[in-house]
């Protein structure tokens, strides 16, 4: 695949200048951006700036709203629900985060449920708000239903990710960012880009079959539960998407199941719409409403270290420890630049000349 | 397997008494036999009272306090800490979830960590104490070491179950209660007693090959994360795993890693100890203090009616709601008797015949 090196700064520039002209604030511009492209840095090409045409049709198609009021319609010292207005998810989750926030600096935890939302990028970015503050992040998100439960043939829930992250002291952060399916959609594009067929498990057909096609979600197949089948544990990667469905959207009053929203503005809405939006959950735990923050980052360090002492399966380095993938990909883009596919340059070239943007400063 | 039916109230009759004969208060000895039998209620024959000869040979090596005093030893208005002062975890858990449930009455959620704790049966049995509460309630708990993390060859994780029970209206409850392994141990029990091999992605062996000997973990083997390998997402496992040590141990102060207590009495005790005992994470939010705990239960009720009416693959009836498969289980249960194989029984007529007790009554 030709592709081309940007440096972030750049991309930066252009995508905040493209939020600021849809309506969005300055400020909201800013905070959409650095959401957006928090996944280029860590190497989550699929959901990066190559959504950005996405977002903005979504918008054209008056399903986001750029300048949104959001705000909190209920609350309880440690518990809040947000409404967000049907702004910029990218937006709307880090407003929720910080009451999450400054609930547990309150009450040791705080705990955010969001309706009325839109797609946030990647979960990652907002848990790890909590870092800086000595506390553990969580969050979690509904989407548009791609996955078939086990023994469903029916698509009734998203990818539904789950993150947590936690703050360790001399070592870097333990960062869980996960799919609650056995692949996430990203590598089934890239499966079908360089023509090879997907490992069994990872998706099934329109009729539920077993199948290792990596077109299949095209055709009217599904994605899997974490686990692939029964055997090896779908109901469990199945239940696990279930709980962010209820966190996310069963809390807030957004939609759930197979009534969220779709991501592609091309695709119909849902007839029946129990909710409003898409829904989000976020949580922050002040690490020393449990402990000393300095005991718990030592013992962090301790257990990560730990782990990556453990002997290795032949052909393999060493244990990773979650959030190290994305970290290093993240230096490394910091200096070399963000590879972006020609394909989406072009989609950018377009927005540019739409907007009236220089897209190559 | 030869086996015969037990009347609950008997089997609870006789757990009672013998963890009465041990030292417990009649009133830990009520609490310890309700969270053990659970377990044989709704057919999670391997941690039920299978295990109670387990659980006194931990008491005679000094590893279980009969009589502990259970405290909180840290607290916010939505965070403590419990010791359980080596207490059965079939006793600590429940007071610790008890501490999250009047946390959440008053400040809308709840969050405990537990350290210097033991084996706690079905992590189901104390999250769905929420219930009654009109209230989302959690549980985890860490455990000895059976699980290789991804690349790894040691064993470093428990099968760190993760619990999410949640209230619905006319629907019965949403319980989501699994081990974060592929398979749990009992699973891998049942084959070797049938002399049948494990599917693929459950074990591996001393040397981190791929295997299907269900016997491996007798060999030096180990459990796999769900998701089995790489490809199919035993990352995922491993990151879920990590997340139940990280709340149930590094916040509390519990032993952690590869060094948690193993079950066994006769197994040595790891000889690092960077914690107290083992430890359990509880939590519980109040519905309510998200939005009107009736508009909650009635999305529920429809989320799930939308599931159960789910187009299902060929030769299945219908698809599952997590809870179905033990609430049907503990029905059929308290009417017809809890089935125990005659290794079992004759455990069970061993404690009764050292303590004195009439086993049969």
């Amino acid at each position: 695949m030709p592709e081309q090196n940007f440096p972030y700064q750049r991309l930066f520039d252009f995508t905040q200048a493209i939020f600021e002209k849809i309506g969005c604030s300055s400020s909201d511009a800013k905070t959409a951006t650095t959401s957006l492209l928090s996944a280029d840095l860590r190497g989550i090409d699929s959901h990066g700036v190559a959504r950005l045409s996405g977002y903005i049709r979504l918008w054209e198609a008056q399903r986001v709203n750029a300048k949104p009021v959001i705000k909190v319609i209920h609350e309880t010292p440690s518990t809040a629900v947000v409404d967000g207005d049907k702004g910029l998810g990218l937006v709307v989750a880090p407003f929720a985060m910080q009451v999450a926030i400054e609930k547990a600096k309150r009450v040791g935890t705080g705990w955010v449920s969001v309706q009325n939302s839109n797609h946030f990028g990647i979960a990652a970015h907002h848990a790890m708000m909590a870092l800086q503050h000595d506390m553990i992040g969580i969050a979690m998100t509904n989407a548009s239903a791609t996955v078939a439960p086990t023994f469903s043939v029916d698509k009734m829930l998203g990818t539904n990710p789950i993150c947590v992250v936690a703050p360790a002291g001399h070592q870097p952060a333990f960062v869980a960012d996960l799919a609650t399916t056995t692949a996430a959609n990203g590598k089934l594009e890239i499966l079908q880009r360089k023509n090879l067929s997907a490992p069994a498990g990872w998706v099934q057909d329109a009729k539920g079959n077993n199948s290792t096609d990596s077109n299949e979600l095209k055709k009217g197949g599904a994605l899997l539960p974490l686990g692939g089948d029964r055997e090896h544990g779908s109901h469990k990667g199945y239940a696990l998407g279930a709980i962010v469905d209820i966190f996310s959207a069963l809390l807030s009053g957004a939609n759930y199941a197979p009534w969220v929203p779709p991501f592609p503005a091309y695709l119909a809405m849902p007839e029946q719409q129990p909710g409003k939006g898409i829904g989000h959950f976020l949580g922050a735990m002040r690490v020393d409403a449990f402990r000393p923050a300095e005991e718990f980052k030592k013992s962090m360090d301790h257990w990560i270290h730990g782990f990556r002492s453990a002997k290795t399966v032949a052909g393999e380095k060493q244990v990773l420890i979650p959030g190290d993938p994305e970290r290093e990909m993240e230096t490394i883009r910091l200096t070399k630049g963000i590879p972006l596919l020609n394909t989406v340059v072009k989609d950018l070239e377009t927005l540019a000349g739409r907007f009236n943007i220089p897209f190559i400063g």
